[in-house]
C-alpha cells in the first residue's frame, strides 16, 4: 500500500469517507465530489493500479459489487431513474486516482450529466458536506438493505 | 429474443457486425459509430434489458470479458493508451438500445473524447466504414491471441 494513495487510506480509515459496502475484496464509498447525489466509488480494497493488474476473479468482483449497488440506488429514497457505470484506466482515460475505481452514478430525467457525442458533462450537485455524503450513504445503505 | 432487438440480431447473424470475441455467454464486437477506432461493445449473448435482470454470474462474466479485451486493445496495433469502460441502464441514463452492453473505449492523448465536468463528448472519427471495422476488429483479434 503506498503512503501517498488517497483510496488506500480511505480503507484504513485514515482519510473521510461515506461507505455504503464492505466485503473482504471490495469496498464502495460516497464520491467527494459527486457528479448526481448518490455517485459511488467502488474500489478493491488491495492497491491496484490499472485494470490490466487486477485479478481476473477480483474484476469480476468488483463488477458484481457494482451491479448490487446499483440495485441499492435504485431501491433508495435518492433519485434513480438510471445509472451509468464508468472506469477510467490510465491517464490518458482521465484517471486521477492511480487505484482502480469504479463509478456508480445514479441518473434521472433532466439531471446536468451527459455523456453523448455532442453534450457536455456538468455535475447536478456543487460541492457536497460530509453531512449531505453521510445522509446519501445511509440512504443508499438502506437502499442495499430493502 | 424480440425481433426489434439489433443485438440479438447481431448475435443470430441478420445485423451486420464485426466481431472480436464469443464465449458461451457474451460476445463483442465494433461498435458502429466509435467514438475512437477500436471502440467496441460487449453484450450478453442472451436477451437482457438491464443490468438489474442480468444474474450475477453474468455480470461477472461480461466484465471479465471487457477486462480481457482491454488487454487486448493495449496489445494491439490501435492506439490505446488508456482506456474508458461505459454503461449506460435505463433510458434516463442514456441507454439508447435495450440490451445491455458494455463500451470499452480505447484513449490515447489528444483524442477528443472527454468526460469530465467541463469537457464535452466528441468523437475522434466520423461515420466509419465496415471495411474500416473490420480492420479494426482483426487487429483486436491479434491483440487478444497476442
Amino acid at each position: 500500500m503506498p503512503a501517498d494513495c488517497v483510496f488506500c487510506g480511505i480503507v484504513a480509515g485514515h482519510e473521510p469517507a461515506s461507505f455504503v459496502y464492505r466485503n473482504g475484496e471490495v469496498v464502495a464509498f460516497m464520491a467527494n465530489i459527486p457528479v448526481n447525489p448518490g455517485h459511488l466509488l467502488v474500489i478493491p480494497t488491495k492497491h491496484v493500479t490499472t485494470l490490466s493488474g487486477l485479478a481476473p476473479d477480483l474484476a469480476a468482483s468488483l463488477f458484481r459489487a457494482a451491479q448490487r449497488l446499483c440495485d441499492g440506488l435504485r431501491r433508495s429514497t435518492l433519485r434513480c431513474e438510471g445509472l451509468n457505470l464508468f472506469l477510467a484506466d490510465g491517464e490518458a482515460a482521465s484517471q486521477i486516482v492511480p487505484h482502480v475505481h469504479l463509478h456508480v452514478i445514479p441518473r434521472f430525467t433532466g439531471d446536468t450529466f451527459e455523456l453523448n457525442e455532442r453534450g457536455g458533462v456538468t455535475r447536478s450537485v456543487d460541492a457536497t458536506s460530509r453531512d449531505e455524503l453521510e445522509l446519501a450513504a445511509a440512504a443508499v445503505r438502506a437502499g442495499l438493505a430493502a
